[in-house]
C-alpha cells in the first residue's frame, strides 16, 4: 500500500553514481561548448549594455546585461593581464568574509572555474550549489573573456540575493598558482571593490526631437592631482540671453583612458540671486575658491561610475535658461586615484541634450526625509538604528494638484554612517509602493536613479523615508545636519509636473525630545538637567548611552508628534499649522518580497488529480 | 559566443508541451499505482505509529509516521462516512484562512484530489505547487483510506512549514458536491481543528527490566459530564509501606470508545508534609472538593491527545514510595465534550511502569521562566508581546554538578494569552542550542514531551526561556500571576541526576519597575504617582497605553537588573545574593535555521570544472 509513486522529474533523487556519471557526461559536453565558443565571433557590444572597469587600472572590465524575463544577469568579464586567476563577487559592503564568489584559478597545469564562498573568517569554500554558471570563455587579443550567468536569486544560503540598488562588487587576482579552492589566501590577494547598481531598470527610451541641441560641460585640460580623492570644481556659463529650454537628457563624456578614474560627476545651476559668480577651474575644497560658488548648488544632471545615459520621460524635461535662472553652472568631478597616478590629463565632463520645443511639462525635484535638525540623533555604537522622516497627508493635500505627480528618478542621500534608505508611498495609512530602495547603500556612489516604474501620488498621499545608520565606530552621539560627520536622511525625487513643493520633511517635536532628556536623567540617576543653555547637539553628547537609553530613544521617535517641514523653498512654509503633528499611522505594512527560487521540481503540475473512485457517496 | 550550455537536468526549463505530455503521462502511472493500492492489504499498525481522532465524533482518524532522513510526513486518513469529500490541512493557529490544505471533493460524478490553500477570506485557491503527494487511496469496510505525503518544508510560500512543537491540524467535511475547488465555501463547512505534535522525537526505547511491574491510575466509571469541558479529580494512593520504585515508563489507558473526548491526563504526587489525604472522584471545581487536594502539585506523569508511552532514558527513573514522599496520588483528566454527549461511561487514566531495582539516577523536575509576580506584565492590544525569564550562570555554578545535568524531557507552560515558548541554552555569551521551542504553543496542549536531543547543562551555563503573549482581546494589562486571567511563563524540564535546585527563574528588579511608573506619568503629564500604597497590578491597570508606554516597558525588560529565584523548594533560596543582578548578555545568537527546501535542480553538481585554457598564463 505505501508504494511510492514514481515523480516526474528525478532531479532531487539523484543517486550517487547518476551524478558521477551525468557530471563526466557534462564535462565533455562542457568541452565541446567551449571550443565552440572559442571559435565563435566576439561579442556584440549590445550584448552587454552595462560597462565599468572594476580596478584603478582597468586590467578588469566588467560588461553585463538583465534578463528580467530570465531573473537572471549575464556577465562578461574581460581580464587583460591575467596571471593564475582572479576571484569576482558580491557581499554586502564589498566585504571579503561571507562573500560570494566566481572563482577562476590554475594550479600551473589546468584551470579551473567554480562556484564558491567566502566565510566569516575569509576561507574559501566550494558552494555546494553550483549558480555562477560559465557559459563561455574566449582568449583575445586584448585579453581573456569569461562569459557567466546568474539568477538573482538562487535560494542558497550561501549566495548573495542581487536587489535593486547598490550591490558591492568585489575582485581578486591570483598572482601564483593554486593547488585548490581552499588555497587560495584571500588576504594575501591584490583586490578591491566597485559599486555598481547592476539590476538598471529596462526603461523604452523616449523620441528624441529633431531639434535636439547638445552642449558639453566639461572641464577643459585637468590634471588630475595625484592623491586618492580629489573633488574638481569647474564654472560654466550659459550664453547671455539664452531663453528658457528643456534638458530631455544628459550622458557622460570621459576622457579615454581615465575611465576607472572619473567616480562621478554632477553639474549644479546656481542661485538666481546673483547677477554673476566668478570663473574657477580647480579642486573644490582649495583655499583658491571663491566662497560664492557654495551657492551653486541645485543638481541639473548627476553621473556615477556604471550609469547609463539619463532620459526624462516625454511628458517632461528640467528647465534651464530663461529669466529667473541663473546662467551660471558648476561642474564637480570626483576623481578616485587610489594608485595615485601622476600627471594625467583629463577632460571629462557631462553632455546636456536640450530642446527649444518644450515638452508638456517642467520636470521638478523635491526633497523628501528629515529636516536637517541636531533633535533626529543616532547615538554611538549602533550597528542599524533608524530614522524616519515623513511627508504627510496634510501637505501632499495642500501641495499636489489634484491629478498628482509623476516620480520617475530618485537619488538617495545620507552622510558617512547611512547603509541602507528607503521611501514608500502610504496611502490611507495602507503602504502601496516602494518609490525607491537600497538595502546597501553607500555615501560614496550616490547616484540618479530612473525608477523601474513610474509612482504616482495624489494628495492626502504620505511618503515614508526611512534610513539605517551605522555608528559602531563612534564614541559619541551623531546628531542631525550638514557637517560630514553629522547626518541627513534625504531622497531628492525627480517628478512632474512641476508644483511649489520643493521640501516634505520632518523632525521629532523639540518639546517631547526635552521631556525625553528629562527622562533620561531622571532614570539613570543623573543630576537633573533642565538648563535650556545647553545646546541639543551638547544634551545628546552628555548622555550616557546604554540600551535603555538607545531604546527610549527609538521610543520617542516612533510616538512624539512631529514639526514639518512643508516648503515652497527652502525658507517659505505653506500656509497651516505644521508643529506638533502627529505620526502617519500604518495599518498595513508591504510584505518583504520572499527570495523568488527557481521552482522546486514539483511533484505534480498544478492540476486537480482525478480519482477513479467514482461517487463518492454510496 | 553566447550558447547557453546543456543543463544536466532539464526540469527547469520544461517546455509547456513537456510539462502537458509529462502530466498525462503521470495520471496513466496513478491510476496504475491506484489500482495496485486498491488491491493491496490493510496497512501495517507500525507504517503509522502514531493515531488521532480529528472531530468530536470520530469519524476522520489520523496516522502518521515521520521520516528524518527523507525530511517528510506520511499521512494515512481514514473516513468512516464519506459525503463529498474533505479538507485536511494545518494553520498557524487552526484557523481556516491562511491555511494549506489537501481537498478531495467530488463534484457527483468523479472525484479530485489537489494541494490548496486558502487567503486571509477563507476563498480556496489550487495551489500552484503541489506538495501534498497522494499516494493511494483504498475503500475498506471502516470506510475509505487516504495515504498521501508532505515533506516538512516546500519553500513554496503558500505551504505551512512543519516545525517542531504544536501542529494545529483542521479538517472540513464535504456534504454536497462541488463543481470546483473553488466553489467550496468554507464558512459553510462543518469543521474543526485539532492540535497535535506531528513531529514526534525518533527515540530509541530503552530496554525494560524483567521485574518491571505496572500498576493503574485509572478514574473508576465516571459519567463524563455532558458539558464541553470538564477536569475530573480522583484520588488513589498507593499501598502502605510502598517502598522506593523508579516509574520508568507510562502510557494512557483510554476507554475504547472515548478516544475523542478524552483531552489530557495528568497523575501529581501529593504534598509529603499532610499524613492523610481525603479520597475524592468528582469535578475538580466542584463546591465538594476538598481543599487539601489543592496540595497534590508534583507531577508523576502527564499525557495529552495524540502523545504515545513516555519512557525514561536508561540510565534514570522517576522516584515514588518510600519515606519522605507522599502515598497520595491525584488522577486529572480534562474531558473535551463539544458534542456534549450525554451519559458516556470512562475508566481512562495512566498504567505507571515501574521497577524495585533502582536505576542509576533519579530523574528530577525544574522549573525555569519567570518568578509569579505581578512586576512582568504584558500590555493590552498586544498581538506579540515577548517576556523572558532567566535561569543565570551564578545560580547554576553553584546548584549544578560538576559533570552537569541531562535535560530529556520538557513540558512549557503558560496561562491563556501564550503563544510561543523557547528556551535556549547559553554559555560564556553564546546561545548554543535550543532546549524545547514550540512556535505554535497553545494553553490547551500542554505535554510533557521527549527531547530530539539530549541537552547537557553545565555549572556557569545560562537557560533562558522566552514566551510570546497575545492580549488583543484585552482591555488592561495582564500582570504575572497564578489566576487564569494573569500570565507565567516556565518550562518544566525533566533532567538528571536529580539536584536540590528546583526553581531557576527571575522577574524585573521591583525597583527598577517603580522608576519606570514614575517615568510613565511624568513623560504623559499625569499626576505624579509615589503612592507605595497602590499595588503593582493597581500602576499597570492605570497607565494610559500607548505605543511609547509599551515600547518604553520592553525597553525596560531589556535592560534593567533582576530578581533571580535559585531555589532549593519553592521558598527556600541557595546562600548567596540575588537581587539586583545583571541581565545575562548575549553576544551571539542561535540563527533562525532558514527553511529547508528541496534542492534545487543546481546548474552543475558541486565540483569544479575544468577550462580547456591549459595554463594561464602566457
Amino acid at each position: 500500500m505505501q508504494s511510492s509513486r514514481s515523480k516526474p522529474c528525478s532531479c532531487p533523487s539523484l543517486k550517487l553514481r547518476e551524478v558521477a556519471s551525468m557530471y563526466f557526461t557534462m564535462v565533455a559536453a562542457f568541452l565541446v561548448i567551449l571550443v565552440v565558443a572559442l571559435q565563435g565571433s566576439a561579442p556584440r557590444q549590445s550584448d552587454f549594455p552595462y560597462k565599468v572597469p572594476l580596478d584603478p587600472q582597468g586590467l578588469l572590465e566588467l560588461s553585463w546585461n538583465v534578463s528580467y524575463p530570465e531573473q537572471a544577469v549575464h556577465f562578461q568579464l574581460l581580464i587583460r593581464e591575467l596571471q593564475f586567476g582572479l576571484l569576482f563577487g558580491m557581499s554586502d559592503r564589498g566585504e571579503f568574509e561571507n562573500a560570494d564568489l566566481a572563482v577562476l584559478w590554475s594550479d600551473g597545469h589546468n584551470s579551473y572555474f567554480g562556484d564558491a564562498w567566502s566565510d566569516a573568517k575569509g576561507q574559501l569554500h566550494m558552494d555546494s550549489q553550483q549558480d555562477y554558471q560559465l557559459l563561455g570563455a574566449r582568449r583575445a587579443p586584448e585579453g581573456l573573456y569569461l562569459l557567466f550567468r546568474r539568477a538573482f536569486s538562487t535560494c542558497d544560503p550561501k549566495d548573495y540575493l542581487i536587489e535593486d540598488g547598490t550591490v558591492h562588487l568585489i575582485y581578486g587576482i591570483l598572482e601564483k598558482p593554486v593547488r585548490s579552492l581552499q588555497a587560495i589566501n584571500i588576504s594575501a590577494l591584490h583586490g578591491g571593490l566597485q559599486r555598481v547598481q547592476l539590476l538598471k531598470p529596462n526603461i523604452s527610451i523616449p523620441e528624441l526631437p529633431r531639434d535636439m541641441k547638445t552642449m558639453e560641460i566639461t572641464a577643459p585640460d585637468v590634471v588630475i592631482p595625484s592623491q586618492e580623492t580629489t573633488y574638481w570644481c569647474y564654472m560654466a556659463e550659459l550664453p547671455e540671453g539664452f531663453p528658457k529650454h528643456h534638458i530631455i537628457m544628459y550622458e557622460p563624456v570621459v576622457t579615454a583612458g581615465n575611465e576607472a578614474l572619473v567616480h562621478h560627476m554632477e553639474v549644479f545651476q546656481c542661485a538666481a540671486q546673483f547677477d554673476s559668480f566668478p570663473r574657477y577651474n580647480g579642486p573644490c575644497d582649495s583655499k583658491m575658491k571663491p566662497d560664492r560658488l557654495n551657492y551653486c548648488r541645485h543638481v541639473l544632471a548627476a553621473w556615477a561610475m556604471g550609469a547609463q545615459a539619463f532620459y526624462y520621460p516625454e511628458e517632461a524635461g528640467l528647465a534651464f535658461g530663461g529669466p529667473g535662472s541663473s546662467r551660471y553652472l558648476r561642474l564637480e568631478i570626483h576623481y578616485h586615484n587610489p594608485l595615485v597616478f601622476k600627471g594625467r590629463r583629463d577632460s571629462s565632463g557631462i553632455r546636456l541634450y536640450y530642446t527649444a520645443t518644450l515638452r508638456p511639462y517642467d520636470a521638478g525635484i523635491m526633497e523628501l526625509g528629515l529636516v536637517y535638525t541636531p533633535v533626529m540623533a543616532i547615538p554611538p555604537g549602533e550597528d542599524s538604528f533608524v530614522l524616519t522622516g515623513y511627508c504627510t497627508d496634510k501637505c501632499t493635500q495642500l501641495a499636489l494638484p489634484a491629478a498628482g505627480i509623476r516620480i520617475f528618478a530618485s537619488q538617495l542621500h545620507t552622510h558617512l554612517a547611512g547603509r541602507k534608505v528607503v521611501t514608500v508611498l502610504s496611502r490611507d495609512g495602507r503602504e502601496r509602493q516602494v518609490v525607491n530602495a537600497d538595502g546597501h547603500y553607500s555615501p560614496h556612489f550616490q547616484e540618479i536613479r530612473m525608477l523601474k516604474e513610474v509612482v504616482a501620488v495624489f494628495p492626502g498621499d504620505e511618503l515614508i523615508t526611512t534610513c539605517t545608520y551605522n555608528t559602531e565606530d563612534r564614541s559619541r552621539a551623531t546628531v542631525g545636519g550638514f557637517g560630514i560627520l553629522e547626518e541627513m536622511c534625504v531622497n531628492y525625487v525627480h517628478y512632474y509636473p512641476q508644483t511649489q513643493l520643493e521640501l516634505c520633511k520632518s523632525a521629532v517635536d523639540p518639546g517631547y525630545l526635552h521631556r525625553y532628556f528629562n527622562l533620561v536623567n531622571r532614570f539613570n540617576d543623573e543630576e537633573i538637567c533642565m538648563c535650556p543653555q545647553v545646546s541639543v547637539p551638547q544634551q545628546f553628547y552628555s548622555i550616557p548611552w546604554n540600551t535603555f537609553n538607545r531604546d527610549v530613544l527609538k521610543s520617542l521617535y516612533g510616538f512624539a508628534p512631529i514639526s514639518m517641514h512643508c516648503n515652497k523653498s527652502s525658507a517659505v512654509r505653506f500656509p497651516g499649522e505644521w508643529e506638533k503633528q502627529p505620526l502617519p499611522s500604518i495599518t498595513e505594512r508591504l510584505r518583504e518580497p520572499g527570495p523568488r527560487c527557481p521552482p522546486a521540481p514539483g511533484p505534480q503540475p498544478a492540476a486537480p488529480a482525478p480519482l477513479p473512485l467514482g461517487q463518492l457517496r454510496r
